[in-house]
């Protein structure tokens, strides 16, 4: 088995991401990226900026296992499972970045589909690092969150204990809709608009009540004329027992390498291309304010997956991501 | 006193548009129009594209006297109430885009400064024409809402006497923060950015309280990349008593000009240099959810301004909205 | 035959506006709107803020000739051939937007296709206003001009007789690539984007040489993130004979209804939404340097269209585009 | 003297990026970063993305001596000069991102103002160092090109013995302008607009003919909505011998580690945080058309002055900047 990480799907947003990230990395080396509709063309002539020189492969996980060790698949929810799979048969290490591996399967097939390796479930771990850090440690497949549970998650995750009402207001730039062109992500759509939509119901609320059980959830995604960027405005109602918010969320995040507390509302131009959580907390009235961006690309979807990677495979978490 | 409009303050970006308006409008003739710092230069050369063929005049109440029966005044906070008083002094109606006149004196003088015409807040009538319909008919002084809250005040009204706690998660475009160029304003900061501010308190909540009270309000501003548009995200507790909230919707609103009720989540877009607001409502578990979008410029400060005007002279509401 | 007008492809952008200029129109009824993918639903449900209460119709050239007497086609190239046939067939006047009528044959086949309607091409004028005024008013079939070669057209027409060496660098707005989404549409490809495109040879510069023979052209279009506007930077070595370039555009366009001389280098946003054209002109050492601005979607394509209909109608060339 | 490397004017938009660059190259030490009007401020406080943990200073030539051996000084034109002047008394090597030592003396007043420490000039060495590479090795004081002639100089210097005429028509984004706040980078008058300025001779246009003499220039500049980017766009017209022009290109540029020759026209997005510059060349009839794009505030500014101060410094050329 080879000795470097593989990316699946790498023509992707996400996935040419994590290439991008991958491919400096100190101490791991990208030796496959492969793509579904984009093979045989470089990574590099699709994404210049990224600078990846390497050509885009078909999918095969005989190939893929003589040339990696480990993996990132960033194939859309459904297709990624059989990938996932066909990987971790060959004893690759896995992180995926879809939703296939993210809930238990009563949720992920009442909100997505028929799940094509129901037996991998209980093997993956939520890919979370601040709150599932030792898990991931020793894990073979992990599942990353998605973009607005991961801001969601971490702008809640202080207060877990203590919630009992949370309105999640979140904002997402357009890449996290993915590189497929549809009428909704045509400039024209996008440009000078800002709109709500899956009001009645986002199948990432899923992924807040698994995490956080206990707490009601409002959970409206929004879209925002922005490329890469996520704010998750929460509107919490939490009984604290007389201890203050702020407190709670530096006692949880003191030693946490990617996340910063910070004094004013973040923008998420502060992140932009970091791997970095940005967090406001404000107390007004009864209600705790918590204001969270990140990248969806980076911390949101390929920054994390490389986190996750670092822990799996026994390096410092941050390296490659600084 | 002349028969025409006068708009002072054409310079600003509230102003041009009241302008631009009025400067078409079939019954209205637009006679005089000032502005502080560009005097001088003709309001087409500041504005191309609104065609509005004055010169900027420096502001002089008893000039305006002579050229306009009516005015609509577009200052900032503060430089409104004295211009304010010497039109209504020299007989002028006069419609006031600013704060100067939206809320009582006690909470003017909390959430601004020392009021400069106090003896005239008793005579305005808060502008909202869906809510204040048959006073403004009969008033001499009108003040035109906030953006945010006349945005806010469309998604609740209906609720009114049901609402027990209420987040409106708000985002605006650029043009409502002005044409002052500042730090804020900036292309390269409001580019690839979305952020909260006034997390702790926004005086545009004051409106909101003034005219729902008695709920509980969390109001979070947003700045988004957008140059026009206003989208209010409300989170709505209430007690309807068994009514079905979207059926209190349709009867406040059936016979309203500007308002539409829609199937789907309404985009900023879908609103843009329009009068118009458009409102969804979804109740989901025990919350509603209310998204109402305006233009930030028309709907939010000078087509109401107009569809205001319009009540006051005696003219059809709609005229030259449309 | 109908009174009304119908616009044909009334989906696609151009015919949108189309749709939205003739409903608003003073002299003209817009009876029939129709779509090859979206028939079925409403106009105002693809586009709100357009407000056109009509129903998309598929397309049907008797049902068309029942309800109106002349058409505004918005088809794709090859498409509207077919289309405009059936249409003229049926006795009605019409303003194709596509390429089909604006070429002889020869050049149409070059840069386009096989022309599925040649006999017609001899009777179509094309529609420039202001160079082709007289012709359009006796025409039954005009072909309006490509949103690039009208900017550049207008920018050029007067040194017409002068012209020895042109380039334009023309920088358009992403509505002029329409709605259909490709990957060059997406937002993600768009936004911190400038780039050019079919340098070694645009078909719209087939336009320009046709329209303005006798000069040698290097035409590069470039798409720029805005939604609609477009900028027609041409730099023209000319041989004046003495005469002041600045004079040559007075004399030519001085009762122009929709041309400005700006005495500033014109910006898109100034004409966004109307059917104006700026041009700017400066004489540098031996270079004459003129820009051009218009909004795509109407003076380079719907508010053109409706401009030519009012002349072939014996309306105010003016009409409904003010 | 200290061994470190300090950026003087580190609140303005290239003075952070070279600060950002600095502070992770990895054989140079960031020591001492200066503002004006921020001092006081943490760097990280206002480019929080950015994450250089320094606090901005004033400016103290005594006090930078002791903790640096080298600057960046990225001032205005005019403040840069005195600072310069200062540092080089004290010994440090410079490069200066301004204007101040780009010209010489008799071009410098003519397009700015009188010089402050004019004895500098002839010391000064031009910072493009594709073109000016031993020089830049040896030298004390490099004048970093300006962002238009990093790109146009670029795509014309493989030619530069065989120009005739040339047009550039340059399109840059906002940062280009500086990060004061003016009506011009507002974003509601950028966003949407695209426009050109400095029509009649723009400063720049003195590098290239300093640069490029013997060929005839026409350069104009136009703004478009994009936070960093730029694209020339040239037409030129040469004597070649027969010789093809892409070919004059590899020749060129075959060792250079900072350019692309593209087989497409490039991207602004393509290189945007990135030293490079990627050129496309086409010979379309008698003209050769060339598109440069670069990244404004890296190889139009930050980026190329650390890649100055490697050479000057004996490291690699590349370090830090890939």
């Amino acid at each position: 088995m080879g000795d470097g990480v593989a990316v699946v799907g790498a023509a992707g947003y996400g996935g040419a991401v994590a290439a991008a990230i991958l491919h400096r990395h100190p101490s791991l080396e990208l030796t496959a990226v492969t793509a579904r509709s984009d093979a045989g063309r470089r990574h590099d002539e699709l994404y210049p900026r990224y600078r990846v020189p390497l050509e885009l492969q078909e999918f095969d996980a005989d190939g893929i296992a003589e040339q990696a060790g480990s993996a990132v698949v960033a194939y859309p929810h459904g297709a990624a499972a059989p990938a996932v799979k066909a990987l971790r048969e060959r004893g690759l290490k896995v992180v995926d970045l879809s939703a296939d591996f993210r809930l238990d399967r009563e949720r992920y097939e009442r909100w997505y589909q028929a799940h094509a390796a129901p037996e991998l479930i209980d093997d993956a771990v939520y890919g979370l690092t601040e709150t599932h850090r030792d898990e991931i440690r020793s894990a073979e497949l992990v599942a990353a969150p998605g973009c607005y549970p991961t801001a969601a998650l971490l702008a809640l995750w202080p207060l877990r204990d203590h919630l009992t009402d949370v309105v999640v207001d979140a904002k997402s730039g357009v890449s996290g809709a993915g590189r497929e062109a549809t009428q909704t992500t045509h400039f024209v759509s996008v440009t000078e608009n800002v709109q709500a939509y899956k009001v009645e119901g986002h199948r990432h609320a899923a992924e807040l009540e698994q995490e956080l059980n206990g707490a009601t959830f409002t959970f409206v995604p929004h879209l925002v004329p922005v490329e890469q960027g996520l704010l998750a405005s929460c509107y919490v109602t939490a009984d604290l027992g007389g201890r203050d918010a702020l407190d709670l969320y530096r006692e949880a995040y003191e030693d946490e390498p990617f996340i910063d507390l910070t004094a004013e509302p973040p923008g998420t131009d502060d992140v932009r291309e970091t791997n970095r959580c940005r967090i406001h907390v404000a107390t007004v009235g009864d209600r705790v304010i918590v204001l969270a961006v990140i990248d969806n690309l980076w911390k949101g979807a390929a920054g994390q997956a490389v986190q996750d990677l670092n822990l799996m495979l026994g390096l410092p978490e941050t390296e490659g991501l600084e």
